[in-house]
């Protein structure tokens, strides 16, 4: 059941209405796991009364200090966006990001991210996706309820699952070939040591640096073993960037 | 525009929220025309906030006493059901009714009703419609929000509107802002100098280190941008390997 491996993330939510919609809104679809980033102090009475019978995806509700942390363990991410943007991420209709999902969850964990009501995610929140996905509507009055856009695309992660056996658009990596997020974390750590021990980035004055690094690692997928690679580069680095002691 | 020609109907709406909720899901899908068979009393405020900037379709709401009232002039009907009836009807899944509602209204006048929140259609209502469409649920859960069920059903109506099918994957990356091959083979032959430089790659012994890291940034597709940064961080590694000559 692979939709038991999709979590559902709501990026600095301010509505309780729209908390306990979503849950609602997943419950309906056969999504139980929802995680909350940062949210704004809301009313569990106003939540509840708006998930009408989903209250126990709202008992089980996980809520995060950041969205690093709301993704651990994710193999992979989508992210929704209102509006298609001028990257190089792969772009999906909703039919294909959830064809997508349910196909990457069922070799393990993955996750469907939701920005603010008002501002959507931000392009650093972005970086932390594999994919994006926009929900087409009227471009004359595109912004959709928070719950709504929850609600279309977890309709579309139950018709992708309820398919089975629709084949994913694009390739599968092996379950245990994919570096996990906190792996992935790690390596960025890592590279920007480096970066500052060769001299190449100044954290006082970033110039958008890493930000531009990790939207290229996060459109690879990176593999365990070259996640392996590239930390192994790293520190060979280090290694000969001090003059050997004599 | 066949959308144009397309009415939502609610019957015996009980939630002011759900109307503002209705006309914002049908705005955001380019659906104007909502229609109301006796609803309950309601504040027009409380709607009008959660129609959040759609007020253009509550104030051109018509508001009827009954169904047949107002199905007046349609030439085709779909109504809603929360599950599949054992009724004479065709009954079709939400993109089937919608394709076939856009073709309907491509001829003249045609109607989507929904019932009331708790209660649905009564086989009565149901007797004036053409077809049934189900929205599919987990059986456990299968009670949508009304603005929700509308949210799912004018979605799926303004995709059959727009292409009737799933695009496949768009990339929207400008053509300009890809690196072109010749680039980026300079990048790996950079990266291939610097490997060996630090004592990491041994061409010799080379342990397929090339064919990976290419097949890593093969899937990227590397932008002109990033071969600048990347081959900046090579060189910056180059310039600090070896101790300056003082």
């Amino acid at each position: 059941m692979s939709l038991a491996n999709i979590r559902i993330v709501l990026v600095a939510p301010t509505h309780a209405g729209n908390i306990g919609g979503t849950a609602r809104a997943m419950k309906n679809m056969a999504l139980h796991r929802l995680h909350l980033v940062s949210p704004a102090e809301f009313s569990i009475g106003e939540a509840s009364a708006r998930a009408a019978g989903a209250d126990d995806v709202l008992n089980q509700v996980h809520v995060h200090p950041n969205l690093t942390e709301a993704l651990d363990g994710c193999r992979y991410v989508i992210g929704t966006s209102a509006r298609p943007r001028r990257l190089a991420w792969p772009q999906y209709d909703p039919a294909t990001a959830a064809r997508q999902l349910v196909a990457e969850a069922g070799q393990g964990e993955a996750a469907l991210v939701f920005g603010a009501e008002r501002t959507g995610l931000t392009n650093t929140e972005l970086e932390r996706c594999h994919g994006l996905v926009t929900i087409p509507t009227d471009p004359g009055f595109s912004s959709l309820n928070l719950a709504c856009a929850v609600q279309i695309m977890a309709y579309e992660l139950f018709r992708a699952e309820s398919r089975g056996g629709s084949p994913a658009p694009v390739d599968l990596v092996a379950p245990e070939a994919i570096a996990d997020s906190a792996e992935v974390e790690r390596f960025y750590r890592h590279l920007e040591q480096v970066l500052i021990e060769i001299g190449f980035h100044d954290p006082q004055h970033p110039r958008k640096l890493m930000r531009r690094l990790i939207r290229l690692f996060s459109r690879v997928r990176l593999e365990v073993n070259e996640v392996n690679i590239l930390r192994g580069i790293l520190t060979a680095i280090q290694e000969r960037r001090t003059p050997p002691n004599i």
